[in-house]
């Protein structure tokens, strides 16, 4: 294994180690030594990678924005639901995206500044929302920013109230309800008839989203 | 002081300290010891009140439903509205009830059932919808709890990013884009011609609130 395969590696199994103790201790709680003991790398590796406790949580918060991404679309509408489905379908799945929203909404975490993912995801909402305007999808009187904002706020509450009431089990038919009631009110009606809204949309978009990555094609290509 | 009166207020002591505790430590962390450090009351006194920790933050869970209940409207939706922007008015305002949000949202209380809070506020959106559709004020299609469930969900999160963006500052216009990317696909046009739906709502309403919780008005008299 070549030397910066193994440091990649070594960098993936600290983080899932620190997502791990993120959840299980929350931020203020958990400690560099929790993080080393799981991880069963040394203090040296640790520190070559990560500065501190901070700088740990930073890349859990930002692991969960990355690596998987939905596939691109001719109508900007689907992408943002598409988006939206994918993100809720890996709640259930993968333990670092559920780390990295617990940390985004651990208000005990006063130290941590937890407005990354939040603004992040309003970027990207954002961005499809513009194309999405370009395109002609969108009703005249939409703000879309004040729109992306209100979509990644509610999902994240939507999420939240999911995980407590049904370990996430239900989080497809609630963030569907979400969007039904949302999007009538920012997409022309001759486009939306046309949008799956379906609470098992995140299962199809998952599928495709890990084709295309493990065949290499990179983000952004149309499916 | 009646002996009765007493037992309240040191019951409200007891509580606002395990309100103050749970919010510095979390509640993994929180003991029963901190909330009596905090408090300043015996032993005695808490065990009298409160089985266990987890009884103590039920009770702190629950506070932040009661005390302060919006005027009763003519208009059902206006209602919701002044429910919805009563809450985020307190949150500014109320350490009470920023902690029973926060120990809503603690993803790492798995011990604890948070279910509670996100249920009771579905029960009273659920009812205030009713009464609106009985008045005739909702579209057709309106599936009650649904709407309901969604409404309480994204609140939740639009709290959760407004304090992690701002510490506050920004909630009710967050929470008034919120209500105002919904109403329109549950609420009649002419209906919601005429309803409140500025960000400055909640100042208004938690004005009102007080006067008549002071003035002994019970909750329910029509405003």
């Amino acid at each position: 294994m070549a030397k910066q395969d193994r440091a990649i590696r070594t960098r993936q199994t600290i983080l899932a180690a620190a997502a791990k103790v993120f959840e299980e201790h929350g931020y203020q709680a958990a400690t560099i030594t929790d993080v080393l003991n799981e991880a069963g790398v040394t203090k040296g590796a640790l520190y070559f990678h990560f500065q501190s406790k901070d700088d740990l949580a930073q890349a859990v918060l930002a692991e969960q924005d990355q690596m998987l991404v939905a596939p691109t679309r001719p109508c900007k509408v689907q992408e943002v639901v598409d988006t939206t489905m994918l993100q809720a379908y890996r709640l259930q799945t993968d333990p670092m995206v559920r780390a990295g929203v617990r940390l985004t909404l651990d208000q005990q975490a006063i130290d941590l500044d937890r407005s990354g993912p939040f603004l992040r995801w309003t970027e990207v909402i954002t961005g499809l929302l513009e194309e999405a305007q370009r395109q002609g999808e969108l009703l005249p009187h939409v703000v879309l920013r004040e729109t992306a904002e209100m979509i990644v706020g509610a999902f994240a509450g939507v999420q939240s109230m999911s995980q407590a009431i049904s370990d996430y089990q239900d989080i497809g038919r609630r963030v569907a309800i979400l969007l039904r009631h949302v999007l009538p009110n920012i997409v022309l009606p001759s486009v939306l008839v046309s949008v799956d809204l379906s609470a098992t949309r995140g299962d199809t978009v998952y599928a495709e989203a890990v084709e295309l990555r493990d065949a290499g094609v990179p983000a952004g290509s149309v499916a």
